[in-house]
Parts: C-alpha cells; structure tokens; sequence
C-alpha cells in the first residue's frame, strides 16, 4: 500500500459540501466516483475538514491508499480525466508517509473570506464574495478582530450542531486587505489557526461585519465571546466568499505549500 | 425625450454575444426586455459596440431615449430589478446630451485579455481566462506587440466577416502585467484604441500567444502585419478571456470613468 496526498482546488457553488453523502452532488463523492472510475474499484478518501455547501477551495487536501505505486503525475492526469466534467481540480498529488494524516497532521490552516463593496448586483463574481452595498469600516473591524486572537472558549462563534469535543480553539492570527476592482472594493479576511469549528469563520466574518457597518462597537466581539451564548453571535456570512485557501503540514509535502 | 447612457457589466458566457438576435438570448435583448417590463412599452437600445459569445465585460456603454424624465437611480435600480436572473448588472446610469452616442462619440476603448498559465484545469476561474499549461514569455510578447502600435492595415487579425468599410486602426498602446495567483500565474493583456476591428484583440492574443510561447519569433509579427493576409494570423484567443474593460469620452460622462 501507498499513501497519496493530493492538493484540491473546488468550485463549492454547485456541491452539497465536502463530505459524502447518499443522493446528493459532494466534493468528497465526486472525487471517489473518479477513483473508482480511473482504478476500476472503489476507494474511500479522507479529506482534512468539512467544508459547508458553496464553500471554496483553493488547497484542501485529502489522502488516499492505493495498492499499486502510481507516478504521482499518472495519478493527477487521471483524475482531471475523469473530473472533467465537474468544477473540481487536482492540482497537486505526492507520495506520503503511511503516517501522514491530511486531517491529523495538519500543522494550520488558512481560510480567507472575500466581502465585494459596491451598489450593483454581481456578475462575474456571483457565488465568489459576500455581496455588500454598504462601505466597511477595516479599522473598526481590526480593533473588534483582536478579541479573538489567541485561545478561548469559542461557543459564541460556532455552529450548534458542531461535533467537535470542545469550544476551545486557538487563532493565530485575523488579517486583513483592501483594494479597489475594477467596479467594486474588495476585502480579504484571513484567519489562521490549527483547526477551526464548524463554521466558526463566517460567524467571525457575521460579526465583524457588524462592527465594519457601524452597528457594534468593536469591544461589543469581546462581550459576545466571553458570553459564550451563541444567540449573540452576528448572523452567519454567506458561505460564497469563504475560501479553503490553504493548509501547511510538517515539512512541507506539496511543491507549493 | 431624455437620452440616458447605462454603463453595463456581463458575465457572456451565457449568452450569444451583445446584438439583439431573434430566438437567441443576448445581452442587448435582455436588457431591452427588462426596460419593456419597467416602462410597460418596447424601447431599443444601441451599444458601443459589439462583444463575441462568451466574451465579458466591465463596462460596456449603451444609451436609451426615454419619453419621460427619471432619477437615473431609479432607473438602474428597476433594471437591476428586472435583470436579477440574468448575468448582467447596471453599475450606472446618467443623464447624457441628446447628441450623445455611446458608439459615435467613444473617444477611446480598452481590452483587457486574461491568461492563466498552470497545468490542473480550472474551477473557480473556468470561463473567465484563457487558460494555458505553457509559460509564456512576456518580453517576447511585448517585443511582438510593439509592431501593432501606430496606424496601421490590419487585414491580418481581423474576422473574414467583420463589416469595418477600413481594415486600417491606430492602436495607442498594448501593455502586460503579471501576477502569481494562489494555482497559477495570471498574464493581463490591456488593448486601447479609439475603435477595433471585428476579432481584433482576440486575433492579436492569439498570435502573440504564439511569440510568447517561442513558436515565432516576436519579427513575425511585423511580417503577418505586412502581409495583409488573415490566413497568416495565429488561431483566434478563446473568447473567455476577453474583457470589454472601459470607454472613454469626451468629459467623461461617468462618475468612474
């Protein structure tokens, strides 16, 4: 047996999310589906997290075991084969150790959440961004993102049916840019920590969107986190402009990383 | 009568170009639908110009004669009302001279053509660039690119069907930039010219493509220019990575212009 780690880039627009499921269209199924077509048997693929309907990838990562040693370019090129048709791409696949966890090895992960400021409604970046018609105020949304950098009880800003053990998480590190497109202005949120709960960057992205468009102040994030009360919460950002930008192991197994 | 210029962004993959055609869905027929459903009475529209199946743009410019006075806010948001399920966006409307003309009084067009060199096939960025597995060299590109700037008869990269009585065209300037995206290196390619001839940007690409990728020598440009003799034009750039990205004129009649 071989281990292979392959790096993933998805369009989430028209998946039911990552994980497998029966009878519906999911990132983790379309990609077994081409395993099973490209090896003529099935195999199962464990990815490094969930990623929620509509949710992006730009690096998500997932390891397979195959019985025969494979070039890891034969495996690439049969893959996009039989993804053609799908928006799912495989951009990288290298052999790892049998150890290698995509989900338990993962040193960080990066997700970045793209907000597009301007009056008209979206065309060609429809399903990329979280459409606003109202300016944002970053250094607003700065000062509220320092509450949540290092660790805490994170219950506030994460889904209700979270399976994870705990509430604690520790954020490395919330950044942000600006920039001016063509027809709008963009901002990137990015957020880094060793693993996050479910849907814990869009309900960070939800209230900090509060405190950009003036209606919390920036210190009203400390008061929702320590209150532990998910109700407080801002409402949840829309999953298109969230972005599974990254994840970085030991040692770095991609060429790019 | 009032004369009111739209300044119009699209998504074209979806459509069979800008020109009204019957039985085919374009985006001048949707937009003289929508206005037939906010005024209650058919009214024709005239563009600045014509865009390809599948090409995009960021700011298309057409005007309209309306019988009654508005708010050009109302209007543009009624359009965008009625617009909503299609892939086409009012970014602005003004009030304009009754001698204005969005294609007679252009005093200037750009094009913008977007190049995505990687190897895996594209999700996110699927009809939006031309997408590319072979580096491109930029120097040579520009080298080739600096015969097109001037006057000059450009029978070579122009549509066997373009209906121009001149083959002759004064390009101001063609410039390139480029930029490491997260999966691929992008390559912009800026067009300007107070008008263009039928497949001209994309005949130029793709014969630059073919300097850029050392198939011709970056002279041969200058040899296919002078041949007056379309057969010798490289194959045609995909139409998806063609932008409609500005017209110019006079005062610019636009608050972003």
């Amino acid at each position: 047996m071989k281990r292979y780690a392959l790096k993933i880039e998805y369009d989430g627009t028209a998946y039911h999310g990552w994980q497998k499921q029966v009878e519906c269209k999911t990132i983790q199924g379309e990609i077994e589906l081409a395993f099973s077509k490209f090896l003529g048997y099935p195999v199962n693929i464990s990815g490094s997290g969930r990623t929620d309907t509509g949710v992006h990838a730009l690096g998500q990562v997932a390891h397979v075991d195959l019985e025969k040693k494979w070039l890891p370019e034969k495996i690439q090129g049969a893959m996009n084969f039989y993804l053609k048709k799908t928006a799912i791409s495989i951009l990288e696949v290298c052999i790892v150790d049998e150890n290698f966890h995509s989900r338990f090895s993962a040193k960080s992960r990066i997700y970045e959440y793209k907000l597009l400021i301007r009056k008209a409604p979206l065309t060609l970046q429809k399903n990329r961004f979280w459409h606003l018609n109202r300016a944002q105020d970053l250094d607003r949304m700065e000062v509220g993102a320092k509450h949540l950098i290092g660790t805490h009880d994170f219950t506030t800003f994460r889904s209700s049916i979270c399976q994870a053990n705990s509430p604690i998480r520790t954020i490395d590190s919330i950044s942000f840019k600006e920039k001016d497109l063509p027809n709008g202005r963009l901002i990137v949120i990015e957020c880094k920590a060793k693993s996050f709960l479910h849907n814990q960057v869009r309900s960070i992205v939800g209230s900090l969107e509060k405190v950009g468009s003036h209606k919390w102040k920036p210190e009203y994030i400390k008061f929702i986190l320590e209150s532990k009360d998910r109700k407080k919460c801002g409402s949840l950002a829309p999953p298109q402009g969230l972005y599974l930008k990254n994840i970085t192991y030991e040692n770095g197994i991609f060429k790019q990383n």
